[in-house]
C-alpha cells in the first residue's frame, strides 16, 4: 500500500485546504478510502452515531474552520445525510461530502448491488445531489486529480457545498501529488471600479447626516471581518440580522441590538430604517430573520455591498469584492471624522432585578442567566426554536461566536454542529442551547461528543415538546408533545466511563450554581433545564404569529 | 373547522387504502394539516424522534400491513426521510411520503423561506424526490383530489412509494369526500395467456423427474402468498432467499434451507440448482442474496414467474399474474399425484448439542438461543449484519414473519421498523435483532417504542463496532469501532415510567434466563447481548470476503 492514490491525493487537497477532520460513518464502499485517512499525518477521521450527524458536524466545523468535509457510503449513507448537505447549501457554508461507491465494473454491470436501487442506475444520488451542491463529480480513474480540483475550487470560492462520488477501484488508482497548492478563492477587484465606488461613497456621505451599517451572515462566510471591523471601529450605530450576530461584536457602544424587521425593537428600527445613509454587508433578509419581509429599507438610500460587487443606489459596482468595499468604507468614515460616529455611551448596562433564585425557572430567566455565563472566546450555537430567539433578548460579550441556522432551520441541527465547531476551534469552549424536541432527533451524536472528549456545557430545554411549533398553531395539541426522557441519565448512558456531568434543574438558583459548577467542569456538563411547556421568549412570539399567519394566506 | 377539505380527502383515501397509523414529525408547514389528522376517526399519529426514524417507521408498517405513510415538514423533514423512502423503493415497499410547503402565494413570491434553499426555487425537494419514488405531484387547489388519486393508485398499484407535496392552504382548500373506492389494485389475466401457459407447463411436467420451487419477497409484495402456499403444499422441495424469508414455511418437511448461491448449504445449492424443472416466484437476485451472483440457474428448465408475466423457457406469458400463475402451477403438480413430492423424512429434527450454560456468549450460540425462542406469530426484523446473517443459518418455526433488509442494506432500518410493524399487525410479538453499531444510527426510535408502549423484545448485539464492515475491510481499524454505550441505561432513561426492562448478558445461561423473563413479560425488554467483536455468524464470514473481493475489482 506504498502506492500514491487518488485517495491521497484528494486528502491531500483537503489538508492544504485546512481541513484536519473528516467526519462520517463507515460502509463497505469507503472502508479502503478510510485506510488512506487513517495513514494521513494531518486528517483525523471522526466516526459519527449516523450520517446525517456527520453532515452537520462538517456544517459545524466548516462554519468555524472555512471547510468541512465528510465521508459516508453510497445510496443509504449519503441519503441520509442530503438534507444536511441541503442545510449548508441554504446557510452558504462550503462541506465537501465524499462518498464511497461501488466499483466502475459492478456499476457497468448494471446489477442489483446493494445500496443500490436495484435497478442497474448508479446515477440516481449523484443527480439528486446536484439539487444541492454547487460543483459534483463522479470521478475516473484517468482524471480524478482534475475533477477534485475543480469540484474544490468551486467549493472554496463558492462557500456551497460540493460532492465527489469515488468508485473504491478509483479510490485505489495511482495518482501523483499535487504539483501547486489550489489558488486562493477570492474575487478580483477591479481598480477603477474601486476607484468610482470610492468617489460615489464619499459624494453620498458629504451631503448625509447620518450613517448607519447593518451586516450579517455572508460578511464571516466570505472571510471579510476585518474588514467589517474596520468599519465598525469608526463608531458609527449598526445592528446585525440574528443570522449574523458573530459578524459585530454587541459589547461595543454603537451596537444598536439585532435588527428583525417590523419585530425589532424600537430603537434598533429607528436606527437602521431611518439613517440617511444605510451600509449593507452581506446581508441576505429570510423569513424569520426579517419579521417575515417586514424590513423598510430604502434602497436609495442604501449602500448594499455583497460579494462581488456594490450597490450604491441605482449604481451597480462590480466586480468589487466585499472586503474591497469595507475597507473603502472605512475608509472614508474615517476621512469625515467623528461626524457620524454614535453619542457617547457611560459605557455601564443598566442594572438589571437580580432574579429569585427560589422562582420557578422560566424562559426569561433561563435566557439571562445564560447571557451572564457566557464569556469571551465561547463558541455558541442556539437550536432553531426558543434557545435562537431566547437568546435574541439577550446581548452578547465580546468575542463569542453565536450560530444558529435560522434559513434552513433543521432542528437539532446544532447537537452534531457542536461537536464539529469544538474540534474546529478547540480553544473556544462550546457552548450548546438545544430543546429537548430538537435534541431527539440528533441525539446519537451525544455518544459522540462524549467519545471525542468535547468539554461542552450543553443546556436542554425541558420542555416537554416541539414549543416553537406549539406557539405557531396547535398550542395543546398531542402532535407537538415528544417522549419523555431522563436526559441526565441518557448522558450517563452513553458515558459508562463517568467523565461527564448532568443535572437537572428547575429554579433559577439550581441553574446558577448548575452554570457556575460547569465553569470549572473538565468534561461535558449537560443541564436539563425544566420551565414550563407554553413560556415562549418574547421574540419567538412575535415571529409565531407571522408564521401562522404566512400559513393561513393562499 | 366543519369544512371538508384536501386534508381530509387524502386521510378518507388512506383509510380506504387500509392506513391506520401516520408516521412523521411536526413541522410548521405541516401542522393545519395535522389538525385533521387528529379529528380523523380512523387514523392515529405517531410521532416519532426523527424524520428518517419515521420513514422507516412507515417503511416497516407496509412491509406489514400492505400500506403505509409518513408526514414531514418541507426541505428539512422530507430530506431527512429520504433515504427511507429511496429504500422503499428499492425493496418494493408502498409508502405515501406526504409533505407539508410553504403556502402557494410564499412559493410564488420566491423569496427566501425557511426551510428552502433560499433561491427562491421551490421544486428542489420534489425533483429529488423522483428519483426514488413511483409517481409524485405537488397538489395544485383545483385539481388536488385528481392528484392524489392518481399518485396512490399508482403506489399500491406498483408497491413502489409515492410523493405528495401540498402548500399549507391547499390542504385547507375545500373538496368533496371519494365518490367511490379506488379500484383494487391488480394485474389483469388474459384467459388466454393463462390456458396457454396451462398447456405449457403440463408439458413440461410431463417429461419432468423431479420439480423445485424458489421463492422470494415480490411473492409477498404482490399478496400472492396464499397462492405459493397452494404450491408449496403439493410437496415440492423448495427454497427462499433470504430476502424472502417469509414467504415460505421454514418448518415445512419439503423446505430445503435458504439458497444463497454458491453460499448456499450443498444440499440446497443441489436441491434447486439440478431440478429438471425449476419454478422461480418473484426472485430477484441481489448481490449479498446470492453470493455475489453465483446462482446457477438455467433459464431453459425454469418457470419464472414474476408480477405480471411469467416466462418458460424462451416463452414469455403476459400479462399473467403471479397469482393465477401460481394457481395454475398448483393444480398442475395437484394433476401430478405424488410425482414430485419430496422424499417423507421423519419430522423429528435432529437433537443439537446442548450448550454449556456458563459458556461466554458467541454469535453461534446467540443466534441458536434465539431461535429456539422464537415462536409462531412472531413479527421478527434482524437488521443487516450480524443478525441477518446469524439468523441465515438458523430455522425459523411456523408462522413467523421474518424480514430485513439486504437490497438497501441501511443499518439501524430495523429498530424504526419494528415501530411500524408492531403497530400494523399488534396481534404478533414484535422481535428486533440488531447490532449496536446500527441502533445507534436510529437510537432516537426506542424512544418512541417506548412511549407507544410497543411490547417488543429487542436484542442488541453488542460487539463494539461494526463487525459487518470488520470483516469485509479494516478488522481492527479504528473507524470500525463506535462510541460505547450501556444499551440497558439508555433504556431506562427513555422511559422514566419504568414500563421495561433491560438486562445485560455475556453467558449462554444469563441469555437464555433473559429471554424466558421475556416471554412473560408485559412491556419492552431490552437484552444487551455481548459477544467478541471479532466473532462473526459462517454465513456472513462467506459474503463479507465475497464483498471485499467486488470492492478490489475495477
Amino acid at each position: 500500500m506504498s502506492t500514491y492514490t487518488v485517495a491521497d491525493y484528494l486528502l491531500d487537497r483537503l489538508a492544504e485546504s485546512g481541513v484536519r477532520h473528516l467526519f462520517g460513518v463507515p460502509g463497505d464502499f469507503t472502508l479502503a478510502f478510510l485506510d488512506h485517512v487513517e495513514r494521513h499525518p494531518l486528517i483525523e477521521w471522526v466516526g459519527c452515531a449516523n450520517e446525517l450527524g456527520a453532515g452537520y458536524a462538517a456544517d459545524g466545523y466548516a462554519r468555524l474552520h472555512g471547510l468541512g468535509a465528510l465521508s459516508t457510503t453510497f445510496g443509504v449513507g449519503e441519503l441520509s445525510a442530503i438534507s444536511a448537505v441541503a442545510g449548508s447549501f441554504a446557510e452558504h457554508v462550503p462541506v465537501l461530502h465524499v462518498v464511497g461507491a461501488p466499483t466502475t465494473a459492478v456499476q457497468a454491470a448494471g446489477r442489483a448491488s446493494h445500496h443500490s436501487l436495484g435497478d442497474g442506475d448508479f446515477g440516481h444520488f449523484a443527480r439528486m445531489t446536484a439539487e444541492v451542491t454547487a460543483a459534483h463529480e463522479v470521478l475516473s480513474a484517468t482524471d480524478a486529480t482534475t475533477q477534485i480540483d475543480r469540484v474544490l475550487a468551486e467549493v472554496r470560492h463558492r462557500r456551497l457545498p460540493g460532492y465527489l462520488l469515488i468508485p473504491a477501484d478509483v479510490s485505489e488508482a495511482p495518482a501523483s501529488p499535487p504539483a501547486a497548492a489550489l489558488p486562493a478563492p477570492d474575487v478580483v477587484t477591479d481598480p477603477a471600479v474601486l476607484a468610482r465606488f470610492r468617489d460615489a461613497l464619499g459624494a453620498r456621505l458629504e451631503v448625509a447626516d447620518s450613517v448607519s451599517v447593518l451586516a450579517d451572515i455572508l460578511v464571516a462566510r466570505l472571510s471579510a471581518e476585518p474588514s467589517l471591523h474596520r468599519v465598525l471601529a469608526q463608531g458609527v450605530p449598526h445592528a446585525s440580522l440574528l443570522w449574523g450576530r458573530r459578524v459585530v461584536d454587541e459589547s461595543a457602544p454603537a451596537y444598536l441590538g439585532s435588527y428583525l424587521g417590523a419585530a425589532s425593537a424600537p430603537a434598533v428600527r429607528d436606527g437602521i430604517e431611518t439613517a440617511d445613509l444605510l451600509v449593507m454587508a452581506g446581508v441576505q433578509f429570510t423569513d424569520l430573520t426579517s419579521g417575515f419581509f417586514s424590513q423598510r429599507i430604502d434602497p436609495a438610500r442604501t449602500v448594499e455591498i455583497r460579494g462581488e460587487h456594490t450597490r450604491v443606489g441605482d449604481d451597480d459596482f462590480r466586480p468589487l469584492a466585499m472586503r474591497d468595499a469595507l475597507d473603502a468604507v472605512a475608509d472614508a468614515l474615517a476621512a469625515q471624522g467623528d461626524r457620524f460616529r454614535a453619542p457617547a455611551v457611560d459605557g455601564v448596562p443598566a442594572a438589571r432585578e437580580p432574579l429569585d433564585p427560589s422562582a420557578t425557572l422560566s424562559q426569561t430567566a433561563l435566557w439571562r442567566e445564560i447571557a451572564g455565563f457566557l464569556r469571551d472566546g465561547d463558541t455558541v450555537l442556539a437550536d432553531q426554536g426558543t434557545s435562537f430567539y431566547g437568546m435574541a433578548g439577550e446581548r452578547l460579550p465580546h468575542g463569542v461566536v453565536f450560530g444558529g441556522q435560522p434559513l434552513w432551520a433543521a432542528i437539532g441541527f446544532t447537537l452534531p454542529a457542536i461537536l464539529g465547531a469544538a474540534l474546529a476551534r478547540p480553544e473556544r469552549r462550546p457552548v450548546l442551547l438545544i430543546g429537548d424536541g430538537a435534541a431527539q432527533l440528533t441525539v446519537g451524536e451525544l455518544g459522540t461528543l462524549v467519545r471525542q472528549g468535547i468539554p461542552a456545557v450543553i443546556v436542554v430545554v425541558d420542555n416537554a415538546g416541539y414549543t416553537v411549533e406549539r406557539v405557531i398553531h396547535g398550542l395543546h395539541e398531542r402532535y407537538n408533545d415528544i417522549a419523555t426522557w431522563d436526559w441526565t441519565a441518557l448522558l450517563a448512558a452513553m458515558d459508562p466511563a463517568g467523565t461527564s456531568v448532568g443535572v437537572r434543574v428547575d429554579t433559577v438558583g439550581a441553574l446558577t450554581e448548575a452554570l457556575a459548577t460547569a465553569r470549572s467542569a473538565t468534561g461535558l456538563t449537560l443541564v436539563q433545564a425544566v420551565v414550563p411547556s407554553d413560556d415562549v421568549p418574547p421574540v419567538l412570539a412575535d415571529l409565531a404569529s407571522a408564521a401562522a399567519a404566512a400559513n393561513r394566506r393562499a
